[in-house]
């Protein structure tokens, strides 16, 4: 078996679904792996995961738009408040959605349908870089 | 390493669960595998995977309504409405459970729990045919 | 390749976050192997995974009151309670995080963000024995 790791860094500019699907075929390319499985586990407990429609720019608004309304900032119930309002639902959102994906490859490209993208959703309002790390292995 | 992987087709007749444990464990029967791991992937934004109590419909029947009530057709905040009132929600409801599942297997078993069945959780009304990417991997 | 697992038995006194990053890294460790891949599964319809923050208790805590409070053991609308009010709020707090996770491993240390523990989410009042399910893949 071989198994090929590497760390992606995505650059984020305040919230919202930030599509990786590009990055992480090409990081596939570069293992010249063919057919097996790929892994992209996220490094953050305030970013996370979702495979989502990437065509209609409209379908991933409503998504980060209903986070914001159904896990909304200013819940009075929310005690863990030092690091802003944008903290702890941020937790939350990221535990709602996922820290890791696998996904097959076959022929070298990976097995997503027509209108899945791989997206890194950030929960904070302010700028950060994350760490996704992709692992891609075969026999 | 040994990999084997097959695409499964999935009838739905609309929205609800559908266990897909048996075709996963006849997947695994055929490889001839006794030992790993084998993971499942949804290729659809508009459907998703669960693993459910299997043993009793009222509890598939509870989870089907609940997101039904807490992920309702009629949210007037919803832009992404142009394949109808059923198209933001299964995003949304396939964003909140899962694409992808992995699970070891024993023996040629998969060590799933005495009530766990996988299940194809389908958000749309409309009958559709969806693809799930089953993959076996062993040493 | 080199698949090695193993069953941690977790003990549960009621719902909450127990984490088990330690027991996880232990089993690593018991392996000797050095990179690959770590997946872990939770046998139950009733607790699941999260990978959540785990530097200071109030961000578990919020995480734990939400589900509460979005969750609700009241909620009227259920059928399936002939376990308990906590029984159907415990499946649908499952479906809306994980079953499965998988996480890369380099020099024999899990790849988690400085900040991520692995965590049982316990959903039941009573106390429990849950069984996870822990392998670790190499080249």
């Amino acid at each position: 078996m071989s198994v090929q790791t590497k760390t992606l860094s995505v650059r984020t500019r305040g919230k919202g679904t930030y599509e990786v699907t590009g990055e992480v075929e090409e990081f596939l390319r570069s293992t010249g792996l063919r057919e097996g499985l790929l892994t992209v586990f996220c490094r953050h407990t305030s970013c996370s995961l979702v495979i989502m429609e990437n065509a209609d720019p409209s379908a991933r608004r409503d998504l980060e738009d209903w986070f914001e309304r159904n896990v909304p900032e200013d819940d009075p119930a929310f005690t863990h408040t030092l690091e802003g309002a944008d903290d702890m639902p941020s937790h939350i959102r990221m535990a709602l959605t996922r820290s890791s994906e696998v996904i097959p490859f076959t022929d070298g490209r990976l097995a997503l349908g027509t209108w899945q993208g791989i997206m890194l959703f950030e929960h904070r309002r302010a700028p950060h870089t994350r760490s996704l790390v992709v692992s891609a292995m075969s026999e």
